[in-house]
């Protein structure tokens, strides 16, 4: 799909201008994307103009982006206000080793959203967590031990809409300026990808065995 | 090292304040997650106060981190009309499976740099592309096709100091909670890399061997 014909939640500020031809406008690459990644990347800007990036880990819940932090961090507390805020995703899949420094690039799969967050309270927050947890670490929910009271009171749960967003992939090999296809150089691309190490038990593991679900964990 | 001891680059503004003791007020730290990394995520913020997230790829240079974007991204000229920005840098080593969820969390290596960026050119800016593909794709210049004017033209090459920074390390097993000890799960942590694929050659390769300088690549 091509910038031009945008779906629902492209808007003026999320459209791809730059490199329009890796704009991709279409939700269910949005959600694999989202559903592809650990951390991303959330802004949030001081009263002074200052902005900071910030990683956090996350999980896409239907139609939003659901993320947590402390209720002790100035620029969570600054989210939970409603601060407009943009959440970025890139998902690193290669280096493109065209045969000029202009047309070498990477490859990847990124998510923009922009937008203003709300803040999960009560059920909603528990539900959020758990939520967080079965994307990050699918099965283990039903492992570990529920979330205290004073937890939970110590976490500010975030839920950022889907409805302005962009997306931008990258794929493949070079593509070549005029003339360069000749240049007496190799050229081509070199797929990146996230593994898992074998598992590292802590000192309390015991004769525990490594749960199935945990082994079943791939990138 | 801890956070009540500060180097010079640490400012209010960038001492670490939540989880205090991930936070590593070393130069050698900063340098070795800069120079391991390859896609930053730089903040702009609009005249609206709209705050964006854009991935670049980039390098260290001394004491700067030098990228690129075109002259026609409202961004970057934005960045290059000397904006305040915050470049992140967040390599994630792992997840970290604790008996609770609140203390679950990931490893990482994890630099945010605060300033405005300068706008490098002539020799400086075709020295800092230089600069930047030795970094992402090391050897790969001298092969290479050398930029022609028009395409130095439509780059806006920026070095953004690196005066006022944090870097954040979380790495090993998980803190449990006090009691959480003998819960009855795994607990322990899985580590997490980048790995290169078989490069991929592109049409025009003929039979051209891939180079030794990118044999030579890992992550």
């Amino acid at each position: 799909m091509t910038a031009e014909a945008p779906e629902p939640g492209s808007t003026d500020r999320t459209r791809i201008r730059r490199l329009s031809e890796k704009a991709v406008n279409d939700r269910a690459a949005l959600n694999a994307i989202l559903d592809a990644g650990l951390v991303a990347n959330v802004a949030v800007v001081d009263s002074d103009g200052q902005p900071y990036v910030v990683p956090v880990g996350y999980a896409r819940d239907g139609d939003h982006v659901l993320f947590h932090g402390s209720t002790g961090s100035r620029l969570f507390r600054a989210l939970a206000q409603g601060q407009p805020t943009c959440l970025s995703v890139t998902l690193l899949d290669g280096l493109v080793l065209a045969r000029s420094a202009f047309e070498s690039s990477m490859n990847y799969r990124s998510v923009m959203v922009l937008g203003t967050c709300t803040t999960l309270t009560g059920d909603d927050a528990e539900r959020a967590l758990r939520v967080i947890s079965d994307h990050l670490l699918p099965g283990r929910w039903s492992d570990i031990r529920p979330p205290s009271r004073k937890e939970l009171a110590a976490t500010l749960v975030l839920a950022l809409p889907l409805n302005e967003a962009s997306v931008k992939v990258g794929e493949g090999g070079p593509s070549e300026a005029e003339g360069d296809e000749t240049w007496p150089a190799w050229g081509g691309h070199i797929p990146i990808r996230e593994v898992f190490g074998e598992p590292i038990p802590d000192e309390y593991v015991g004769d525990r065995p490594l749960p199935d679900y945990v082994r079943g964990w791939t990138r």
